[in-house]
């Protein structure tokens, strides 16, 4: 079986939405992200991951995948009869490779990280500065569109819904951006979005607040 | 005919890497990434790319293919034969796109981004104090081995290779990871990589210093 290492809320969300969507049973590793242990068995989490970053997801055969982008495509293709990513070889493809470039590094990397994780305020400001930019390509795509890539859900969908998400947290009113603002509320719709996102809030409420 | 937007030494130099080691023939616009210019025409390049960002890759068809990740991608499977890319569907080719997103989220977005568009002083000293571990995890994964993925040059080869190159232009000095400096080494000492290099370089030399 499948292993994904999370914290909840964190980016590795995506990753349960993109389980959950494929029906692909998994077994879940919390993870104590700031003190990089593994809760079940205050296991060393640099130990699961030289990176100290979710998600990890642990394949059959034992060896670990990271990166948001590699995991959700690794994922999404288990179950290709699912279309949660387009055939490889189609232009689809490298247009959802392009979104999950894009939101792992303008909107999680550029903004999302420093937020969380920067003490700096400096820092976060530079970061803050270029949010609204970035934002308002994502919402120029979304103007006349359900979803990220083609017809259909798809994982960009579950990288970008997380991300939205969580900029309500980092200060960033998403209304301003009424295209992201609806296809957010779309998205947390979905059932297995809604469900995935309902168990990470219950996990949270169980660790000391940050 | 391919087209690229690029701007010297810029990390679309990866992609022009790429095009080349795949022996794609391609016209190559070349971008004032400071006034969002087209060189060429004078031309806005916010028409081009509401990113305001290179790469660009206009494919045969006029659209037009974003991100590193995802344009390296595409062209390495234009030529199959060449290997640039595992094959779909095979574990290395997840593993590629976990490096891509390594390379573009920590190296690229994380560090050399902040180095080199941010004027805060505050917010580069936040970035860089995180590179050291972003380059050990790349620096252990090289430590016996010749090429990123498997036995061979990849496109997640010119990508690193490129960031490697410019982190020594902020100020990192990749000599400390010994694994790393022999690794770019030898990178530079391709070919193609050197005959890509040496092109940007001289395009750099004709415009202003900044």
């Amino acid at each position: 079986m499948l292993q994904l290492y999370f914290y909840p809320m964190a980016c590795s969300l995506a990753c349960r939405i993109a389980l959950m969507e494929a029906a692909v049973e998994a077994r879940y590793h919390l993870v104590d992200i700031f003190g990089k242990k593994v809760m079940e068995n205050d296991g060393d989490f640099w130990r699961v991951a030289p990176k100290g970053a979710v998600p990890v997801l642990v394949l059959e055969d034992g060896q670990t995948l990271t990166e948001n982008a590699a995991v959700l495509q690794y994922i999404a293709d288990l179950r290709p009869d699912l279309e949660l990513a387009p055939p490889a070889g189609h232009l689809h493809r490298y247009r959802l490779q392009e979104w999950l470039s894009f939101v792992g590094s303008e909107i999680h990397k550029g903004f999302l990280f420093p937020s969380f994780w920067y003490a700096n305020e400096a820092a976060k400001a530079s970061a803050r500065a270029r949010i609204g930019k970035t934002l308002s390509v994502a919402a120029a795509h979304l103007e006349n569109r359900s979803y990220v890539i083609g017809q259909r859900f798809t994982i960009a969908d579950a990288y970008l819904a997380w991300s939205l998400l969580l900029l309500e947290r980092c200060g960033v009113d998403v209304g301003e951006w009424p295209s992201l603002a609806a296809y957010l509320a779309r998205m947390q719709e979905r059932p297995k979005v809604k469900a995935a996102i309902e168990i990470e809030l219950q996990i949270r409420k169980t660790l000391p607040r940050r």
